[in-house]
């Protein structure tokens, strides 16, 4: 085989993103990390890139499995899949697909928000049921303009979100590892100090062992009964545990989650529950989105195998 | 009965309306215009102020009956449930509810269209049925930022629909009657022409004679099969058949719809199709905002009782 040989791996690449990476370099494909061992080791000496998508979790002993390997290149913003320290170890770099990303993750936030706040689950169901003209309005519900919002980690998707809901005449607060230059926005250096100052608390960490269950149980709570609770960052940022007690407890108001733990396998608690708005870890969804991040992976593997500086590395 | 009679009329008002009324005036109540004649003639001569809130007409009929009539406060910005030049005729004063409900009804549009382009309700569905742990991914849909919106009618909610959107960084272009000092958006002196430039097409037109059908069927076509239209003012606005038809046959991609023709029986066309977010007028639906609409018309009868200026008059 011939010298750049890239191996696709994750099931869930489309037939248009498969089609584009083949046309480019040689390819191979197999469904995720778990089958990587299974190939022929004459193959695997030939790869030199990897494109990486999906959450099954890639670490040191797939890497040994390519002696040649330089390069892994995630499909996503979020890399947590992929054990970064072990491929640093290994010279292999990582690189990710940032910011192409981040205005389709913060429209889908705003719209969980404006939906749970004003019951438009319950609204459409109502309408197509005909509930409406045999039963009249629906329950009043929450106003959403005006409120305070606070966001936990003001990363790129974080700033979006932000910069959106200030023109719902929302005061910003968050909470980051340090202060930062902002419009006039309040930091707390604390997420439960933060969870108490707001009514919606927006989740936009990134993913990884070291933001586990970081809004912890008493950031939950300290949201307090009018408190909406938005996460699009990953099911592991949030003790969703003590989350699923406060929503069943009505210790808040409600939530918005595009991220679950275990996805998609997430945890029967949710589906019984009618205060919130559940979504399939469809925050960079669009058919516009996920071409700009296929385009972006590929342009990694490219400058790697150039020789070029990659474009967005994450080691 | 004393002088100063107020009569809620409308079966909509809910406990804590009629409450906050007859705690302020000594008050009868009806259930809309067509049972006002069957009040006994006395009382109605008591009459000098009604609290009007729903969509039954009243016209010059109806207030003939109360030759004591002074002030019709509506609840709600929209009074075309109003004949306002039978109300001038006679001296009677009209008002409204307008500006505090802008905010949500601004919200409620924007969340229609990223619930419609992001596929949110396909989304919920296959969380909750779960479909996507047997299936996987919802098929890829269709990015919301940076699209190009269009305001049909710039008063005081297309604004705040407007200075939303450009935050999700669209260009904004719109027809009025006349050009507006505006913050760089592009006036059209044609909704038609309106249309034809831009990807969303938001619908805030007072309602009335005068803009019945105003989104024409050549309006709707000339959004195109990649258009979505928001409306969020009355269902007299849109030509419903034609918009029916566009939905049906593709030509154009979707809606977001909180307002009908004969609400709340809706035509059972709708109920048939995937690509629209249905929403039973609820645009002002919010406790506050329900609250401060409710507080600002007995504020317009204590205005017009106590001799003082009317705070939002029509007439």
């Amino acid at each position: 085989m011939a010298d750049a040989i890239l191996l696709t791996s994750g099931a869930s690449l489309n037939a248009e993103e498969r089609g584009r990476l083949a046309s480019a370099y040689p390819s191979l494909h197999v469904d995720g990390p778990d089958a990587m061992a299974g190939l022929d080791p004459a193959a695997r000496d030939g790869i030199r890139a990897i494109a990486f998508k999906g959450h099954a979790q890639m670490s040191g002993a797939e890497m040994d499995l390519f002696p040649n390997l330089g390069v892994i290149a995630n499909y996503g913003v979020g890399y947590d899949a992929i054990d970064v320290a072990a491929a640093t170890e290994r010279g292999v770099k990582v690189t990710n697909t940032p910011n192409v990303l981040n205005d389709d993750v913060a429209d889908l936030a705003v719209a969980m928000l404006i939906a749970q706040c004003r019951t438009m689950r319950n609204g459409e169901a109502h309408v197509r049921s005909g509930a409406w003209a045999r039963e009249g309005e629906i329950p009043l519900n929450r106003k959403v303009t005006g409120n305070t919002a606070g966001i936990v980690g003001l990363g790129r998707i974080g700033r979006e979100i932000a910069d959106r809901l200030a023109a719902f005449k929302m005061d910003i607060h968050y909470h980051a590892r340090s202060e930062k230059p902002t419009p006039g926005w309040t930091y707390h250096d604390d997420v439960v100090a933060l969870a108490e100052a707001v009514d919606f608390l927006f989740v936009a960490l990134v993913g990884g062992p070291a933001t586990e269950g970081y809004v912890s149980r008493a950031a939950i709570e300290a949201l307090g009964p009018r408190g909406v609770l938005i996460n699009i960052s990953r099911g592991t940022t949030v003790d969703e545990g003590a989350l699923l007690d406060a929503l069943e407890q009505g210790k808040i108001a409600g939530a918005g989650l595009d991220v679950f733990l275990n996805e998609p396998d997430i945890d029967p608690r949710f589906l019984a529950l009618d205060n919130v708005v559940l979504q399939p870890h469809q925050g960079s969804g669009s058919v516009e989105t996920r071409r700009a991040m296929a385009v972006l992976q590929l342009d990694n593997i490219r400058a790697f195998l150039d020789g070029r500086e990659l474009l967005t590395p994450v080691n």
